[in-house]
């Protein structure tokens, strides 16, 4: 076991109070604002959170447990919340959910009590095959980090032009998010 | 005037209660774990904005109201929270102390009440040559959320190895920080 589980579990709880110290009342000109065509806004990011939550992560994990590799993962669909934005629009109430989800599945991962041969256990993903439930909760902490670097970039897009000569000094004004060409159309 | 100040205000005010929700309290083996060599821990983050809260944005802005473009800023040491750590080496220490000294610039800087006239009015970069306050109110801004973008580039940085196949999806463990090499070894 590369990271230790406890370690995870801190930055898996603090997650949604970051995003609500970030996002919350901030103008809808912000949150709404994403970085030009088919790109994300900060509320969808919340959104695809909140879609991780309900269908990803304890989900795969539970399946881990139960049918191993015998099994495969549903695939996460990453713009299943692009479908969900009429019932949840505003911030605050994708704040609010994320945070309700949130710590009802860290509630649910406490209670499973896992031992360190349970985190060796392998499932089967419908695209990258086989993993570990250890892999599956260290993707669940980076993917949470990985959308705190893009949220940051997001608010920091209407600043590319306005910061002048500074922008050679500002990694986040030229930063274009790394992710294999397979993430942006296809599922994790 | 290509962002609002207001705006900018909004994103400003939140950054100290941003990094106290991420960064209080974590491991020290988070806060204080880098990227290796020549990279900075999330410490070194705190660090170095406390120093520019200390003799960057505000001094700067009072020198362009003050002499214009007659009397260039002094340049600012990327390194210098490097020299301080002796004397304030906790994280919540540095948290207490960005968070108190960002209260004081913000109210300075809504004291000095300043109209669309003034955010045209042009100072003297001792690297980058004429700036706008404009310019330098909206880099202040863009250089959080830049810093925002490496901590959790940091925080990740663990998970490299242990995400297994997910790594490909997760762009944050991809992201070198995309900031000119100029700004690694010289000054703001």
């Amino acid at each position: 076991m590369e990271f230790g589980l406890e370690q995870t579990i801190a930055l898996l709880v603090r997650t949604p109070a970051v995003l609500d110290t970030l996002l919350r009342d901030l103008p809808d000109s912000c949150v709404l604002q994403d970085e030009g065509e088919n790109t994300w806004s900060a509320c969808d990011v919340v959104g695809h959170l909140i879609h991780g939550e309900n269908t990803d992560w304890m989900p795969r994990a539970k399946r881990i447990l139960e049918f191993g590799e015998s099994r495969p993962f549903e695939p996460f669909d990453r713009f299943a919340h692009k479908e969900k934005q009429s019932e949840i629009s505003s911030m605050p109430q994708l704040l609010d959910e994320f945070a309700r989800l949130r710590t009802e599945n860290l509630v649910h991962l406490r209670a499973l009590d896992l031992q360190p041969e349970d985190l060796l256990r392998r499932g089967l993903h419908p695209a990258l095959g086989i993993v570990t439930l250890s892999e599956l909760l260290a993707t669940w902490a980076a993917h949470d980090l990985t959308h705190l670097h893009q949220i940051s970039r997001i608010l920091a897009y209407p600043y590319r032009d306005a910061v002048g000569p500074w922008s050679r000094f500002l990694g986040v004004l030229h930063c274009a998010g790394h992710s294999a060409a397979s993430y942006r159309s296809g599922n994790e």
